[in-house]
């Protein structure tokens, strides 16, 4: 069975992450959530990629904060596509987490999204994508999803536009 | 007739734009405040400046956080001048969106202003600037403003400044 | 039939993405390479993601420097992963390039890679993850390649390594 | 008669500066090219920006590196629109420049555009764009240089493009 | 009459200013504390530093956020010492002040102290060190300020210090 | 007696290094605590150093924020090994005392930590690894807290893993 | 046996790893040097650690660039000591390697020193500092190096040095 | 005798600092120039320091790179107003130096310049700048060298000066 495997570096993350599981399950797509981190845990890191990979996880999301040496850990140990979600777990304000996720070496890359909750979104909508490559329904999901955004965008700007002799409504 | 359009990415941006149309509002330029996502609303985008352009739109200001790329997608498709608000809207404080918006390339600029409410305020003066250019009326009113501030200033200056020997008034 | 579509923003950039292209064809998949502005050629960088997406491309490769919006522009028009590279092409040494790519708003997610050759070749080999996972051939030559570049370290380091009295090897 | 200025905090900006000078003349704009420094020559500055603006001048450009206050000491002076160009002039590659530049005081606006070379270019056009609301004819040239930029993005691809297949041309 | 001019830039840099003025005045040094800007009252400005000289202004604190240049304006028209505060007084965390305030060019120095608060103090140490140099009981009053901060470290160490076998007093 | 030296530069500074020194405790490993600044207490930092390593101080733990320099003046006046934690006491989140710990000259080295909290408890785990080289006993006791932390992910795990049915846990 | 072990992500870091290794022979400290990476020899560098501390590795060393995950790799599979080199290996100059080095996550310490060659010396000074709290010849070696290096600057300023009326030698 | 102090942390800085010395005897300002580092030889520093003071130094100028202590240990052990001046001597551009000087705790100030060349000289003119509080010849020979800069600016603008029609002379 295909899924994807959400791994947090600690228990935390799972704040943000939450973000992230709610979206795959509103579109349906099977997932694991589970905490396994590069340092505290490397064995269970380890087995766990192999075991995750056994059972049908087509792509992983790797969410850690400070040196976020997890999305890369298990990008060294499958050629399954690895998504990093760089958490704002320090003073540095998610900039380390960034470094340490994107600028992997040649060879071993991780699809790095943005810093904290936005990425944890977009891990899900990038792994639907991947996924949907071959997967026709998840695809035109997406699709509707995108007019569904563009339609609450037309609704936003109601809420807020004003005539042009500029009689502005009260700010909220 | 002509006017200033406003263009935010997000509802949200409007907490912080409010402080733009407020200013043009006090000086009776008219404007237009409209939401539209670079990325969410592609289409709205690319239909509303070509309408907003016909309507007499002189100058654009965009306003959008993170990867800010509303002002290069509208610098993209007019040559009007275009005024970029880089928004506070991530971890990283708006420097984001800052170098989303200042750093554009070679022959597609972007008029770019400070992070957050600063640059919303003074989007709406460089706009009156730009359209003061042919309207004395509003060059005038822009120079009173001026010293109506440097007058401000003194007002300030007074109410803190202390005599040589020291005598502090109370902090506020 | 199934192609990776390798999108610059400029020219120059082929310098940079040449590393890309390269291995793509090494590992036998077949793409695309073209120049589109995000800036400079809106409508022929909206027209190209729609014919390309029609021709079969599965995944988009953006490579793009200073305010990198081309990745943006390409994830706003499809739902087909897109992976952006940023570029090292201004005085900040490609971090705006990164910083415009990576923290795309909710919904709308670019995956990106390391700033400059690095990113190339990353860019590459994550587009081959993603069409590996329902390429079975593709998938072992990853593998191999892994294989292959672990055993290149061993090499590397039987060339470095010194006995433990420390007969160090010339430097070179 | 009506021109655009261009400031330059040092003789040595001309290195870069000739790239926004040389565009205006190719579009037949008038201008003028001065130095003087907001530190160094601060009264010349003053005076300077209000015979300018007697004879004519519409919209400045000020240049200048490292704590570049060039531009926010001419916009403290006019109310004529003020374009700041962040030089590269330091070890901090331009974003000392870049933010005392762009973070002008709320009231005060600078037109920030890229860090060098970019900028300057991109100063020339975001004055033309300017100009160019009560210029018809500008404003047609303008257009036409856009075509004329998407026509080189289309030659550009033309002479990199591969067919499907991958057959790679040589990097150059 | 000798004494220490603190110029802000704005009325809200007194919260942090206050800490300024309080030294200097515990030290019985006289001083002066105005509000002027260098953007919005250019002309007050100019004119302050020359009767504030005139009076007797040794050294001058100057105290500004953002794009802070009033140090640097003020040392455009003065040869006395000009020390630059930068204000912590935007989203940037008071990075742009700090860069808008010590990257000054050859021969126009300005003697640039902390971001905040920990700066507002050392301005006034700092002025007082220059004033000491011809006054030899201020120069006094310097050094058992420093006997009595050397004395206030064991005072807390004492509080603090645990003996070696480890029993730790209770956090506070 | 062998034992660790904890140096903070303010007493504020136990705020956070308490997190070290309870660490020290619970493996029951002696340590010191102790205030001593730099720059405001020079005498006694240096007099200090000399006595704690007489008394038998292995490892100098040096916490500071700012401008950090103790771990820096440590470092000159002893070849124990010295442990830099940078404190987030300022404006900047901590990158000032990072770089001012880590970016030591050669052949003084620090070696540094993570900023803040982290750090602190780092400082103590890298302290008992050094002590440990030569304490079996101590040994063993970072091994055993190895398998509680790995034990304690797979605790946290536990707690919030989902099914791969998507049923969430609610979030905490 | 007890010896220094020194891993290296790349076999380009030797360039400037050697200035590691060139330190430790002069000063008679056993060390061992080899390749391996924490992402593309995963199996090597967990199976290398072993061996090297069943052998008698007290001390590792590790160097590596961009998201520079070698060193937290090494402290996740031991109790000993890892001092982090982080190298100047991408556009960012190094400050993605630092990140990555020194932000280790709580209980998981990397004893991280300066960027590029200064980190390289500083890395064999601080093993050697840490070898040095069991070996007393050692010690003895590393205090008169320190008296060697202050001579040095001795040295070196009477090279320099001017009489007070100013008579400046050459520069050279 | 009175005179400045030029205190370098390594005889490498003498490349840059030879442009402070060199204007200081330009205005026939009497100085001494030694190197002396804070972590190389700190008794040394400690002692050069009181020697100094004692043969009459006014002012101490101290140029350091990297973590750049030396500014803040003179200020330590005097209250001699100190200028710090960061190098650019590492990976990070000196950015770490002048953090590590200008970021001092409350009390202890460093009169901060830029980083490298422009520092160096605005030390000698901060230095100056500083003594002519009680040196009314340097002070007009102050005053005589800001009308020369003005009028150089007023060369360099004849050098460049275009006339409005556009005849730009050729770039050099």
């Amino acid at each position: 069975m295909k899924f994807v495997s959400i791994v947090m570096g600690s228990k935390n993350d799972y704040i943000v992450m939450n973000s992230c599981s709610k979206i795959l399950k509103d579109f349906g797509v099977k997932y694991e959530l589970v905490v396994s981190s590069a340092h505290r845990s490397p064995e269970r890191t380890a087995t766990y990629i192999q075991e995750a990979e056994a059972k049908g996880a087509q792509v992983f999301i790797a969410a850690a904060g400070m040196a976020a040496h997890l999305a890369g850990v298990l990008s060294s140990k499958t050629v399954k596509p690895i998504i990093g979600v760089p958490m704002d777990a320090s003073a540095l304000s998610g900039m380390d987490a960034l470094l340490s996720t994107v600028q992997m070496p040649a060879g071993m890359p991780v699809a790095t999204v943005a810093i904290g909750k936005a990425g944890a979104i977009n891990s899900a909508y990038l792994a639907m994508q991947i996924l949907a490559l071959d997967d026709e329904e998840l695809s035109i999901k997406l699709k509707e999803d995108r007019i569904a955004k563009a339609k609450k965008v037309e609704m936003d700007s109601m809420e807020i536009e004003t005539i042009i002799d500029g009689n502005l409504p009260d700010p909220y």
